[in-house]
């Protein structure tokens, strides 16, 4: 059953609301659901049901939803758990579309509950029905109004906030919350359970409603990560989506069999998929909403450049900081600026950014240095910081600003540092929708989301407007050849991994340049491998039991003749013999040494939420030490490569650092793009791993020089 | 004049305070000082000075500070920068020993100010009087009582914080903040721009208030960086120092001519000064406060384990997320716990940590779970999580969990929910001074806090118990010969750097080993110097301009014999002839190859703030790029630098990971010792670097392959 806005819409326009439990007792949550209903101004129809009948708020009960009259077309059922499959099935006869399950007692609880919400899902299956739930507080819409929370008055204020969550106690203390930080919600849902409706299957209703300028969520995950990326990513590209996601330490480890296993925890991937689907994430609640009101409020800005306009030197400099620590910069003024700045100043107050009035600034000293600060064509949005004037109210303040802020393209936030004495500007601020924050610092940060999120836009009108990329020339169906020699070789056997052989023949179809590694099975048969590879080459022991050669001496380089070779595969098997005495030793693997370069790690592995998940960074033995590493999702743009590319140190080096020369970052995109290629096209594959990969010296080229391959269980069939 | 406590003591406990500058006019500052100090309830003696003459608030103004009757030993100078020194004078003449200069005109606006500042100190040095200021706003002690400021009522509430200020426009803010905040003050102190008095002499006299339980500081800097460690350890001891240092953005650059003195920003010197300090360093104002609270009002918990109490699951989630992310971990509670919590809760409900009591929780089981919770013994610390409970008041639980903490001995941080709903439970819990914070986040910030002062306060106990460290066997007078020789042969020479064989002798001579490195002028004379050495050898560049050898292509690698180095004597050569041809070439050097082993960085520059500031981390040429570096201020503890090797990667790979085979970790620590001591007695070396430091296997040692060291400039006497 996968959403359809057309589906949802009976939950979010209703025509007739049922209350399935209303009571007549007001220390029950059936009267407070039935009470918030009423006193919500719902204009629909609203019908009440309970097997006892009577009369609540002026309304008769209904003894049945067989005999609620039209129209109807959701119902809300606030009873326990086991009378709600009979209900479910009653609002299937009567024509109901939307239930909203609020009980408790289902897969919360264990498998017992698990069956009865398996149950209920039949049910709804059948007659066609969507429900919300179960164990969640139900959906509010301030404008519509609508209230279907049993919450204590009062309701959310109107706002322009939309609020998503599958906590439930989240959603009431950020109702309440919320009046006291002065911004109200346009729409809110608690999501529970999610039987049925997910978070993904709201983004589009939500987001189509007039009332909301951004969506916030608070989410425990994602029921299909690649779904959830895509709803997503339509939403941002007209309006912010902005996301706590909680329970990163509750995670699952996954088998780690590769570096790329081990780093790729879950919060990786999530991290990649919110900035693939442009879903600004953050790490605190605080945050959600102090980044919420300046996306639903304010202008966005067309640069990084900020004027601060300040009565006093230290939160000026607080102010300073902070913005430069979120990437932010203090806006050089131009002459002409400072001028007038100083026409308004006294010859001790600064014109410098940050412009420091000193003390006694008047509220129409504010109200001018704000405007030609705002003027400034280097300054592309503002910091107006207001400690508790000494000589004037910082609601006189507030009042000479404001028209300043609403005649001006740039947008400004506010810094108010205080509580009682800056009550009165607070008020104002808010009633103007201008965001105020109670230090320079969270003002900084506000600030840094709206460049981020022009910076977004401006993106994605880039990506639309570039040309589409050229499609690699990959081998696709080779590749479906080897597989299919290696499964009817192997189909018995236990072993994932591919061997090497196969897994350069793999990658090479995709075009990635690998070496080719002979086995032998004598030093005699070594040395004549290694005439044929040319010297000097290296030895690397052959054993499928043993994946990281290096820890059991298995690995030598260098070596520039026969003799020296032969010696090697002596060598090689002595240690292995003392360190795993019980391995199977298949041979020992010949490989051409190649000239010196810069070396990187690619790695791909199949997140079960969100599908091939790309990492790139510092190559070699201390990959996991180092974790200079990056992680983007499959498929990649050459932008998004180059992104992920430029995000680590091992990216930056490639465009040579010091004494550290240049190497062939092209062929490191060009493979970066093929390995992602790769597994989006054999989802089979589990994980992929180049490690490293030597990067030669520009045009020429880069080499796979060891390489990892793991197929997907066989057993394993969904 | 340095600071002593006694001299100071008008300042905090004055027997008779003069306000010179009083006003009748209400709408001046003159008047709210007057009035401030006043209803501030000061027990001592009140003068109110202004040559106009008058009654103000019921007492006579004084025509001048000479007629001012006994006791008086602190005047506040509210009167114009000009009028400052003349009155100075005639405080001085009275017999007053302190004396705060509100008025702002001095050093801040230029030199003419700054000239007038010196003015000032040469009066107070003259008399013997102490300043507070000038450009600032004074201080007030809650207890005592006494309110020096002209600021807006009400004054601060009465509490336990106490509050350094470098602004005073964040002391007027702060206090206002507070009062909503719901914590008091003990006594704040606005520095201004410390003619006399600065930061560090407060620090004493504040730590010494009975009434304060915690200090925090609003830096912009420090005045003495070496004896702000010292004094600040001594209060750290006994009572906590929280600081925001501000600034970070605007500190000048360092000439940067070693990776050390690259990587050691202004920043790495005050977190490492901090940590010596024991001082807590926050990047917020929001924490500065949120954490003052927990440690002033919360016992210590012995350990990281954390007992989560909640009514919904989302709000726990997040609460483990942030737990964990601050390094607390969730506690395993035994099943006796988990046996009586079950006794207490529906069969619904979580007994695991967090501890789901679910949405109907009573006020009663919130007392007795977290009673249980506390009496675990893997649970050294407690949060408990309230959003507004839907069948009860928050406030209800406030009063019933209060008694619970009370009588516990581990600390218990509070997580309320939401604004209007939980009021009365804010009330409770600011009454009975246990921290409350309005989301988990920021209580799980302040339960760390409290975590690591206990680990602190343990860290210092077994530094005093330890034995005393046994001295270093190092050469001093050696040094000093080699110096002096040095400073005669070069004397007249602009350059700042030792020359390589000079810098060995004094690395040698404090018992670091380093390799020989001899110079060659002619490809004879190398190939000579590199049978002497022992094959194989390495060649270097000598030539003092270029201080990146292998930039320009001066470095050759593991030459085997005399043919191979009369070759790269030549290679070299050219190599530098082509990209700097300019510059001087001293010869070749000639130095032995080692075997491979880790290679670290060990570097030490003398920051002009807090002396020798030693930086270690992972060596080589990509020093710069991996930033794995870490700093402490010498002198350094065995224990300090086994702390700063295990904080870096390059140190933690020293013990061995995976195929890296352990290093000689011993003799990394020893010349970390031994150079933090080489730049402690001869503070005349600016800098000293080894880079790379060669780490071969355990017991084989530690060789400093390539060094520099740089002298003071000799001009620079100060």
């Amino acid at each position: 059953m996968r959403a359809t806005t057309s589906s949802l819409t009976p939950f979010f326009s209703p025509t007739g609301v049922a209350i399935i439990g209303a009571s007549l007792d007001p220390t029950k949550l059936g009267y407070g659901l039935s009470r918030n209903l009423v006193q919500s101004g719902f204009h629909g129809a609203i019908h009440f049901v309970n097997l006892k009948g009577g009369t609540l708020l002026g309304r008769s009960i209904h003894k049945s939803i067989s005999v609620v009259p039209d129209p109807v077309d959701l119902a809300v059922l606030l009873i326990p758990a086991e009378a709600i499959p009979q209900s479910l099935k009653e609002c299937g006869e009567r024509g109901i579309r939307a239930v909203i399950i609020m009980a408790g007692g289902f897969r919360e609880t264990g498998s017992e509950g698990a069956a009865l919400e398996e149950e209920c899902l039949e049910i709804a299956r059948k007659y066609d029905l969507r429900l919300l739930g179960p164990n969640c507080i139900g959906l509010v819409d301030t404008h519509l109004p609508l209230d279907t929370t049993f919450l204590s008055p009062p309701g959310p204020t109107p706002g322009d906030v939309a609020f998503i969550s599958h906590s439930g106690a989240i959603c009431a203390a950020v109702i309440d919350w919320a009046r006291g930080q002065g911004f109200g919600l346009s729409r809110m849902v608690s999501l529970g359970n999610q039987a049925d409706v997910n978070e993904t299957d709201v983004l589009a209703p939500i987001a189509a409603d007039p009332y909301t300028n951004v969506l916030t969520l608070y989410l425990e995950g994602v029921s299909d990560g690649r779904r959830f990326v895509k709803e997503a990513k339509k939403v941002t590209c007209k309006k912010p989506i902005i996301a706590i996601k909680v329970g990163r330490f509750e995670s699952g480890q996954r088998a780690v069999t590769s570096h790329t296993g081990a780093l790729a925890g879950q919060e990786s991937a999530f991290n990649a998929a919110f900035h693939r689907a442009g879903v600004i994430r953050v790490e605190t609640s605080e945050e959600l909403f102090d980044w919420a009101r300046a996306l639903a409020w304010c202008k966005l800005p067309t640069g990084r450049g900020v004027g601060v306009l300040t009565n006093a030197g230290g939160p000026g400099v607080t102010a300073a900081d902070a913005l430069e620590s979120h990437g932010l910069h203090i806006a050089n003024l131009v002459p002409a600026t400072q001028k007038a700045l100083r026409n308004q100043l006294s010859s001790a107050a600064s014109t410098h950014n940050p412009v420091d009035m000193l003390a006694a600034a008047t509220p129409q000293q504010y109200a001018n240095c704000l405007r030609i600060l705002l003027d400034d064509p280097g300054v592309h949005s503002a910091m107006v910081i207001l400690p508790p004037p000494p000589m004037h109210t910082a609601g006189g303040v507030a009042k000479a600003v404001i028209p300043v802020i609403f005649s001006s393209e740039k947008p400004v936030v506010i810094a108010l540092m205080g509580e009682r004495l800056i009550q009165e500007a607070v008020e104002h601020f808010r009633a103007a929708r201008v965001p105020e924050y109670r230090f320079p610092e969270r003002a900084a940060a506000a600030l840094s989301i709206l460049a981020k999120r022009a910076e977004y836009l401006a993106h994605i009108m880039d990506q639309e407007s570039s040309p589409p990329e050229m499609p690699l020339n990959v081998k696709t169906k080779d590749v479906i050849t080897i597989l299919n020699e290696f499964n009817q070789t192997f189909a018995n056997d236990k072993h994932e991994y591919l061997p090497n052989d196969v897994t350069c023949r793999v990658l090479n179809a995709y075009g990635i340049s690998t070496l080719p590694l002979t086995l032998a099975t004598t030093p005699e048969e070594a040395s004549e491998l290694a005439k044929q590879a040319g010297f000097p080459v290296v030895l690397k022991l052959a054993s499928p039991e043993i994946s990281h050669k290096s820890d059991v001496g298995g690995v030598l380089l260098n070596l520039n003749n026969a003799s020296q070779v032969k010696r090697g595969f002596e060598i090689i098997t002595q240690n292995v013999r003392k360190k795993k005495p019980k391995a199977k030793i298949q041979g020992i693997r010949v490989q051409r040494m190649l000239p010196e370069g810069q070396e990187v790690i690619i790695g791909v592995i199949q997140d079960p939420q969100f599908g091939p998940l790309v990492m790139f960074g510092s190559g070699g033995v201390e990959v996991e030490g180092l974790k200079d590493v990056e992680f983007a999702l499959a498929p990649l743009s050459r932008k998004e490569a180059s992104r992920l590319i430029e995000d680590t140190w091992a990216g930056k080096k490639l465009r040579g650092y010091r004494n550290i020369p240049a190497a062939d970052r092209e062929s490191v995109l060009d493979a970066l793009l093929r390995v992602s290629q790769l597994a989006i096209d054999f989802p089979t594959i589990a994980e992929i791993e180049i490690n490293p990969m030597r990067v030669l010296s520009n045009g020429q080229g880069a080499f796979a020089v060891d390489v990892r391959a793991r197929l997907k269980k066989q057993n394993n069939s969904h």
